[in-house]
Order: C-alpha cells, then structure tokens, then sequence
C-alpha cells in the first residue's frame, strides 16, 4: 500500500467540494453568540449588515445549516489554483527516519502564497451578487491583502485596504503585488478617515496597528456609498469557507485509504486550522471516529494555552461585536520581535469551544525552534514554508520524532499553509543568528487579561 | 471535447517522462561544435572535464544518441514539484474574447520559482555522483542560484554563488532564500577571487557584471579541489534536462486529443523555448507533424531577430568556449532599464541551429506592452507572472486576437517559466507608470558584432 502513494496526491477536478461544511451544525455545544458591541445582546442580521455583506452575515449566524453551496463561480475560480496537493513527505520521513507517514496540505501554491484566497474569492463573490462597488479591509504582513486584491480584480470589485503603515513601509513587495491587482493600498493611520486623523493627531509619529486599520477600513466600508468590509480570519463564515482545505485532505486521504491519526495545524485567528480540522472534528463529534487535533501556537501569543476563555472585542479598538473565546484580552500585543503571522489576541469562537469541549488539544513553541524546523524542510521538501505555517511542521516534526522513539506508524497530516517568499526579513535574522525568543510573562497577561469587558 | 478538459491538466506521478530528450539526434544540419577557446578547435571531453562534471560534458558533446535516462534520485526529487501543470486559459480566453484555445506549461510552482530547478537538480546530482564537494556558479537576478542551492542542500553539496554585486544589494530577499539553503553568497566582483581582485582593482567600485561572476566562478572552481564549474542555460546539457518540460507538455496534449498548433516560449539563453519545444521540433524534424514555433525574446536584447549567425564567446570574460549562435556579440550589454532577465547577448546553438534552418521563428516585444499583458494575465488567471515568462504571454495574447479576427480555434500552448514574486521593483516602476522601453540602434548593434572573434 505504502509504495503505492505518490509524493503528490491530487484529486481531480470534479473531485473539488461542492459544499463547504459548518461544523457549528454538529456541535452539542454551540460557539456562544457574537454580541452587539452597543447593546452586549446576540447581533442580529440587521444590525450586522451594515458592515457586512447580507449573505456572509446570514453565514455567520447560521448555526443549524450543516452545508452551504459553493456557487459555481467560486468554484471556478478554485479550479484555477485547487484541488491543493495533499503531499507525503517522503524526504522528511528518510530525514528523521521516522516510522511515521507524514502527509501535508500544500495551500501556498497560488500568488496571494496561502490559504487566505479560499476565503477572500468566497467574499468578494458576495459582494459582487449584492451589487456592491467594492470592499475594504485592514492588512498587516499582506497576505490578507494579497488574497483580497486577487480576488477583486477577479470579479472588477474595487478593493481598499488600510496596510499597516509600518508594513507598508518594510514590506513594500506585498504592497506592489496589491497593487498590479489593482487594490488601492493607503498606509494605517492615513488622513483619509476621520479615526485616522484623530490616531494621527493624538500619536504624531505613530506607525500604526492592526486594531487602527480596521477602524479606518470600517469607517471606510460605512461612510461609503455600496461598500462593505471585510475580514480575512477569527469569524466562522471565514472558517466556513476554509473547510475546503479540510475537505479535500479528508477526500484525498479517503481516496488511498490513509486513516488519519493526528491532525496539526497552526492557529492566529483559527480560520485555516478551523478549515482543515472540521471534516474531522465532524466525525468526532458525531462519534464516528477519533483524531488527536493539535494546534499549534506561538509562545509570544499564546491565547490558547495561556489565555482565558470569556467575551472579548474582536479588534483592537472595541467597535466589532464581542466574541466568547480564548483570549489574551484585546490590549494585548505580541512583542515585535515576533517574525510570523499569529499574532491574534484571540482564537475562532468555534476553535475555542472545540477546545473547551476537549476536541482539540493545543501546543505553543518559540520561534527560533520554529524556523529550526522550517530550514530542514525547506532542505528536504523544497518548499521554503512561511514562518507561520512552519509551526506546524515544528510540531508534525516532534511528533514524527516520538514516533522514532516508540516505533509507532502514526499517520500525521498537518497543514502547510502558505510560502515564505515575502518573510525573508524574518529569514535572514534568522540566517544571521539574530533571531530571539519571547515569551510574555504571567504578568503581563494578567494585565491584559483585567481588561476583559465586563459580560 | 471542450467541456471535458479541466482547468488544470495534471498528469500521474507514473507518466513523469523517464527520459530527456536530445532533440540534435533528430537535426540534420548539426548545431557546430563548441570550440576551445585557447585553440579554436572543437573541445574535447578531457578539455571540458577541469570544467565540468565529466557526466555533463559527455551530455554536452553527444550529438547522436536520442534519449538520456533520468536517474531514479533525479526522478524522485522531480516527484515533489513535477509533472508541473498544462493549464487550460479558461479565464485569459473569455477576457479577450477569443475562439482560440490557450494552454499554458506551469514551471513556477516550486520554490525556486522558475523551470531552473529542472537542470539544477541534474547538475547537482551528477557532481555528487562524481564525488565532488561542491559546485560553483554565477547569478544575476538569482533565480537560477537559488535553484542551485536547493538543489545541492538536497544532495548535501556545497554551493558557492558569485551574485552580481548589484543585484546582491538590490535583490537581499533572493540573496537570503539561496542562504538559507545553505549556500555560500558571495557579492561579484569579490576579494576572494584573483580575477575579482584584479577587477576590483581596475574598476574601484564597479557594481559587477555576471562576465566578471562568470569568470570569478569559474577560477573558484578550477582552483579548489573537488569542485567544478555549473551554469543555468545556454548549454545543450541545459538544454537536454528541460525536456522535461516539453515531454511532459505533449504527452498532456496527448492525454487529452489536444493537436497544438502554435508553441510559444521566451528566450533568454534559450534553455526553456529549447527544453519546451524539443520534442515537438523533434516531430517536425523527423517530418511527422508541422507546428508554428515562435521564440519571444525582448526587444532590448534581440539576438535572433537582429543579431548574427556566427562563433561567439559564451562569456563576457572570454574565457569559456565558443559556440556558433545567434548573438549581438559578447560586449553587448542591454540596457539597465531592461527589468527581466532575458539579457543574454547569444542563444543556445542548438536553438540557434532550428532558427536558422525554419523550424523556429522570432519576435521581439517591448517591455511595457509585455507588463501590460503580465498585469491582464495575473488578474485573470491568478497567477503574477515573472517578467521574462510574461513575453510568452504577450505573444500568445497577440495570437489569440488575431484569431477573434480570423475566426479560427488554433490551439495556443505557450510557456509560463515562472513567478515574479522576486521581480516587484520592476512591477512597481510599471505600476507607477515609470517604465519605459529600449532598442537598440543599429549602429549599437554594428558597433558590439564588430568584435565577434575570427573564427
């Protein structure tokens, strides 16, 4: 069976999902209801509407619908870059001379470089079926932005994304790849936004956060005629749409005949760790099999193995609704010296009640152990993987190691989120011996954590 | 028919050609023989074997015998980014409106980002099979040294890159991916070198040229023990390994009915056209089928479609063989406004040899229009295409116009070389309407071939 598997193991075409799957649907326990950051009751459709897209706010409250249609557009645009591979890393397998089978979904094969354009092309389809003129979002590092601006230039949707003015500034490759997309890249805080002039008049100087884009770009999506905003991770209708990751992995397993026994997946926001373990945590939740789900996140934003489980802002500067999930409270920031992505203060209300409920165990490493594991794969697989996928393979590694040790065949699928190819700033402290670990004291959390809204 | 030929066309892992293709056992009129610099008499294996790994230079002479088996280990790293993708241009077909069917061959899924990887994984083998430490090479831009150092990190040879000092500071993130596959980067003109020093000396603060890294490659290999001498294209053992890309592409084809009638590819040294074309050159030698084969070269470097049939050096330093090509002569330098690459002053002689005989045919484009139908092509199709790749896209879109004119459903099959993801300072200047064109004036051209050696 074993000599059977080929290092890339790709459906076919019509072998793409056609649903997207809402595990919500099978959870005895359901995520706790978004609240109105005004009233601090359940939102509604109406209220949420105004900001979002009518259909991915219906899609965000639909707790009931265990599938939802991928509309035949969207379904053409995944064919451009999907059915991803599911690879079986052959190389790393001879590299730790495990008896493990590890298996990989590859999801950087495509120019935004990760998983973000399942969702992104989903909301922007939605937005173009309600007429809208365009969408704005807030982007950090990019590669929501990138995925984003892809996916409006696909269906002539105009695309505003508020950029992180000290990204802008480092990282202005991603900036231009935005704009050959034609998105319309403004750094954060701008002064084309009443809350961007305020940060600016308040903070001379300031270079931004992530907290003050998404006030611009929401202020933005409201105060203009036929926008909304949008959002690349945390809500579940952007899980939703990442269940395709899941999908296709547990299609392509199926297709040999490959039972999973340990699914790893990095965890920011949760939307791709969400996507792939879904299908899975599915079946565990109806009794019909068993997985061991880990995910993995980084020690310096570690929300969780060390933060709470409570109602929280979603954003930096308290205007989205409150959300009930691990947090490590909305005022909290990761230390810059933190290279990748996952740099959330809090995790999917879904992922958080799965963990809550046992389904999913969660781990957190150092980044330098991280882009250890990160350098060895590239070497043996090819792929230079972006540093946050890489805590994945730092944990699909370990596990392959005990293997070694205990002489157990575990299968370990775990998800390779996305390319590295615009991180190698992070690459080369890392090259140079420069990189550092952080991890926040207990302290510091504490403090964080004392500034959970009162629910 | 139509309907049934997905958007992408993967073949298995079983139907990976097993074998290159030396399309000069099919030409008549043989490409003339490379020439010994020193005696201007055709080169012999031990001549070439101070330079080259001793396996190479049998497959750089072999003039006769039609297929090379791939070796198993070349075939299983293949594996892990191969057979690469024909995509069907669905999206780029309904946007221009055309009745023609496109196709494109996909090389730039892999980390190197580029059809590099083909060659370099067959280079490096064979000097890890002849025993060697390590190899050395030139780089400019840096895909081909970054597809050397994954290459040689698999294998676990050492890789010494001479980059261009100019694109050294320019291009860091290219410098860092080739680091972090453990190669040694090393900025040309160096002070590691006597030929870098001497240059050093003559040209204080000269930012290099890849003749100068050529020849500081060179003397690193000749005078270290255990290494040789390895180049990305031009070479006919280059040119053989990127049969892959061609054998895979028509037996996609054959997969499928599909009869193409027009191939379409870029042409810098001619390694890709040549590797993409050999098998359906090969037809058309042996007189079994007729197809319309364009090289697309930039009109600020056009050595086929204005430059002369003669001996040249392959090298600015003249110190490597010559060979009977297509050049503008060796002093011929494009202008620095040119962003790809695609900057070669000569053509492969086995490229070169079709041309002259009417098995291929040439066009020149400008830079502009070629970034124009990059940005078209990246938000249609998804994917952002390297610069040099995206003269194939221009002519293909050239071609299917003229069909919506004509009425007539050609089957297009160009070739997409690789990603720009490495390239934004160059999309930038098109985004910022800073791009312009160049070509040289006749007079330039005269003054470059007046010093073509007098062989």
């Amino acid at each position: 069976m074993n000599k059977e598997i080929p290092y890339k193991i790709y459906l076919e075409e019509n072998e793409l999902p056609t649903q997207w799957y809402n595990v919500r649907a099978d959870m005895k326990n359901k995520p706790a209801p978004i609240l109105n950051p005004a009233t601090l009751k359940p939102i509604t459709i109406d209220e949420l509407s105004p900001i979002f897209c009518t259909e991915l706010a219906k899609q965000e409250l639909d707790e009931t619908t265990p599938y939802f249609d991928i509309p035949q557009e969207i379904r053409d645009f995944y064919k451009m870059y999907r059915p991803s591979p599911l690879v079986r890393a052959y190389c790393l397998e001879k590299k730790l001379g495990t008896p493990a089978h590890i298996y990989y979904k590859f999801e950087g094969n495509n120019t935004s470089g990760s998983h973000k354009l399942n969702s992104a092309i989903a909301q922007a389809y939605y937005a173009k079926q309600q007429g809208l003129k365009g969408v704005t979002t807030e982007t950090g590092a990019g590669q929501w932005g990138t995925a984003l601006s892809m996916a409006c230039a696909y269906f002539d949707l105009d695309c505003q994304v508020y950029m992180v003015k000290v990204s802008y500034e480092q990282k202005p490759f991603r900036r231009e790849v935005m704009r050959t997309y034609g998105a319309k890249v403004t750094p954060s805080p701008s002064m084309t936004t009443e809350v961007g002039k305020r940060i600016n008049a308040e903070h001379p100087g300031t270079t931004g956060s992530l907290g003050c884009a998404i006030s611009e770009a929401v202020e933005a999506a409201t105060t203009q005629e036929g926008y909304r905003y949008v959002l690349g991770s945390v809500l579940s209708q952007v899980l939703l749409h990442q269940t395709v990751i899941g999908l296709e992995t547990k299609a392509a397993l199926d297709k040999y005949g490959i039972k999973a026994d340990m699914i790893i997946g990095c965890a920011g926001g949760g939307s791709n760790l969400g996507g792939l373990i879904s299908p899975f945590a599915g079946e565990m939740l109806r009794g019909e099999a068993d997985y061991e789900i880990i995910a993995v996140e980084p020690a310096s934003c570690p929300s969780l193995t060390r933060g709470k489980y409570a109602y929280d802002f979603c954003d930096t500067g308290k205007i989205c609704p409150l959300a009930k999930m691990y947090t490590l409270g909305s005022n909290f920031i990761p230390s810059a010296n933190h290279a990748g992505g996952l740099r959330y203060h809090g995790m999917s209300s879904i992922v958080s009640q799965l963990y809550e409920d046992g389904y999913v165990k969660a781990r957190s490493v150092e980044q330098t152990e991280v882009f250890k594991a990160a350098e060895m794969f590239a070497k043996v697989e090819g792929i230079l993987p972006a540093p946050e996928s890489s805590h994945a393979i730092k944990v699909a590694i370990d596990e392959a190691l005990k293997c070694k040790e205990t002489g157990e065949t575990k299968n370990i699928v775990f998800g390779l989120t996305g390319t590295g190819y615009f991180d190698m700033v992070a690459y080369q402290k890392y090259n140079d011996g420069e990189m550092s670990d952080y991890i926040p004291t207990d302290e510091e959390i504490a403090k964080s954590l004392a500034t959970l809204p009162n629910v």
